[in-house]
């Protein structure tokens, strides 16, 4: 009666609804304090007293038309200082032309995916992966193909990403500080990958975007910098939002930014204003356009997370978990004491611990916690953490 | 390089974007008040008082976590508003479950195709119509069928409409007051329609969903209201947006409200709210949300709208024009002074006027204004109106 392949999804994903359930009933059950909830990633972060003090002036300064439509691509002069704020650092010349406004980096990648993707043709990514990259690139007759990486480091591996490019790689998506093991790709790394896409491109004739899906790039630890993609790859599409670095996870506000290094580049900035209206997102609403275009300065309270994952990853590894150290974003990605982990998650939340199963991120044996929870949970996790190592001993 | 059905749309639509250029040209040249552009449905009207008054109270609540992801369908007290307004209005028992937030009625419209069509199945709907209808059911792999209407009253013809459904027909789109006519169907007319679908149903045993696309519901003239479609259609599907009813536009918040007489209505809003997600909307904005929950009650100066259509109703047709007269919305859709609209409209631009082809609505042969516009312009246009008359004279 309805799509067939939406139930099948939502089939398919009827145990995490299950675990979120479960999660629900541990709350009614031991009280909300006393279950230690790491599941999902909503900022508890508040947005940063200057996005609070812009909102305001916006809401009470009564200027007429500021709910209207504007153009699909969003307001030029918030285009115009975010183009401005990525040329600084990046070096690539950019203009209000080269960015849209979308909904989030969700709708940004759509739009992106939309605006590219003849049917069959591959995007590549690496393991683990945000899971809903694989709905984004169907929903628009492409495959997304996720290649494994460096269980090290989490890095890719560039002898199987040449392997993994062909004749039909569209793009490649790449995800740093990474969801879900908080990792930010070197440097080398990415000029070396740049080095190789350039000879595979000229080997098969082909043009591969490189799409930085980065919501998590101002969320970095120890002095860390993501590396700009825009500087490093000529074919560069950043999908970016203010989810994150400004606490705005539920308005639905980001952008795609194109490299004016590409070729045809205003085409393509065509093609991307007009799938942002076909595929019913319009444009990016109206009153955090402008509200994020004033503070793009602004960031949410960094060190906050910092502490957590601190805390997180001394007390984790401590009980013996083997975890690569998060350099940003707020996840950790630590080895699952048996091989089985959706087993591992299930017997977790005999003590209270809501975690999730590396095979959603197409990366088995592993587990996913948010860390963007509260830190006495945090804190009073721990004990619970203690118990399930003794199951495991 | 680029999706070549994307690169084609952009192809075929140039010559809207090349009259738009053409009207930025004639507004630089002779003034932006010499240029009399009915060409964008995007409302003049600003949000209510209370709507104003709201954004207000929540934006100096200083209440934490409102900017926050919530569930992806929205929060539950908005969608229970929203149900119980419905309930009151349609009669019949709807509650939060049977409601999703969506990033306007064009998010709205492209969730419910996805969560619905299977590929290759049929919508039907009813020309003229809005033109993106056509891309929203071919982002889903579905195929839109216009059907033509009755020219003197641009109400669905039933003995055309019984033709066109066949086993594939999955539903039927329709949107009163109507885009780009202004027209009501009467209820009479949809009791009709739902004997003759209930009809095709059991010759075919298939599920005919009816989709109501109606931002405009609110905007009616003469006392004159909207028949609710969940009264008449056991399997009917609502798509509203409040950018009309509360001059929200660009805001971009809208919602589904699913028949609690459906069969498995629980899995079909699993699906939509799945759906929301997957299509990378992943919640409609927040702060919005909020504020139309608090506003349902209330609506834009229609007596504004209503001088408008007055106007330019009563002058357009003493200047000979046949035109239908709107009952609600704010567009005339007046038959052009010769056949082909494309060619019409483009004369047109040499008084200044810029106007709409009908062939964009499905419907050549007539042209598109939207009276969302300034009063004054309206006034001013008479005289370029009386030049082109003359011309075809």
């Amino acid at each position: 009666m309805f799509s067939e392949k939406v139930i099948t999804s939502l089939n398919k994903s009827s145990w995490i609804r299950a675990m979120f359930e479960e999660g629900a009933r541990l709350s009614q059950k031991y009280g909300e304090e006393n279950v230690y909830d790491f599941s999902i990633g909503n900022p508890y972060a508040e947005p940063p007293l200057k996005v609070v003090e812009t909102l305001k002036k916006y809401i009470l300064s009564d200027e007429k038309g500021m709910h209207r439509y504007m153009s699909n691509a969003g307001f030029s002069d918030v285009r115009e200082k975010i183009a401005k704020s990525l040329e600084k650092e990046s070096g690539v010349a950019l203009n209000a032309n080269h960015v849209i406004m979308t909904v989030g980096a969700a709708g940004g990648l759509n739009v992106v995916f939309k605006s590219l993707l003849n049917p069959g043709e591959e995007v590549l990514t690496f393991a683990p992966y945000f899971v809903e990259y694989n709905t984004y690139v169907d929903n628009h007759g492409g495959k997304l193909v996720a290649l494994p990486t460096d269980p090290a480091t989490f890095e890719p591996d560039l002898a199987i990403l040449e392997k993994g490019i062909t004749p039909k790689t569209k793009a490649i998506l790449i995800n740093i500080p990474n969801n879900p093991t908080g990792v930010i790709y070197s440097e080398e790394k990415l000029k070396a990958m740049d080095q190789l896409i350039k000879r595979k491109e000229s080997e098969y004739n082909t043009t591969i975007f490189i799409l930085s899906d980065q919501p998590y790039a101002e969320i970095v630890y120890d002095h860390m910098k993501v590396p700009s993609l825009l500087a490093i790859f000529d074919n560069a599409i950043i999908v970016n939002s203010f989810s994150k670095s400004l606490g705005l996870a539920g308005e639905r506000i980001g952008y795609i930014a194109a490299s004016s290094r590409i070729k045809d580049v205003d085409l393509l900035c065509n093609a991307l204003a007009l799938c942002n209206r076909t595929l019913g997102f319009v444009n990016a609403p109206a009153l955090f356009q402008k509200v994020v275009g004033d503070t793009l300065d602004a960031k949410v309270d960094i060190e906050g997370y910092k502490k957590r994952r601190d805390f997180l990853y001394e007390h984790l590894t401590k009980l013996g978990f083997e975890c690569v150290k998060p350099q940003g974003a707020f996840y950790l990605f630590p080895k699952a004491l048996i091989a089985d982990d959706i087993e591992f998650v299930k017997r977790a939340t005999k003590y209270n611990l809501l975690l999730v199963p590396g095979s959603g991120f197409g990366c088995p044996g592993y587990f996913r916690m948010s860390y963007c929870v509260k830190f006495g949970m945090i804190e009073r996790s721990i004990a619970a953490f203690e118990k399930l190592v003794e199951e495991f001993k």
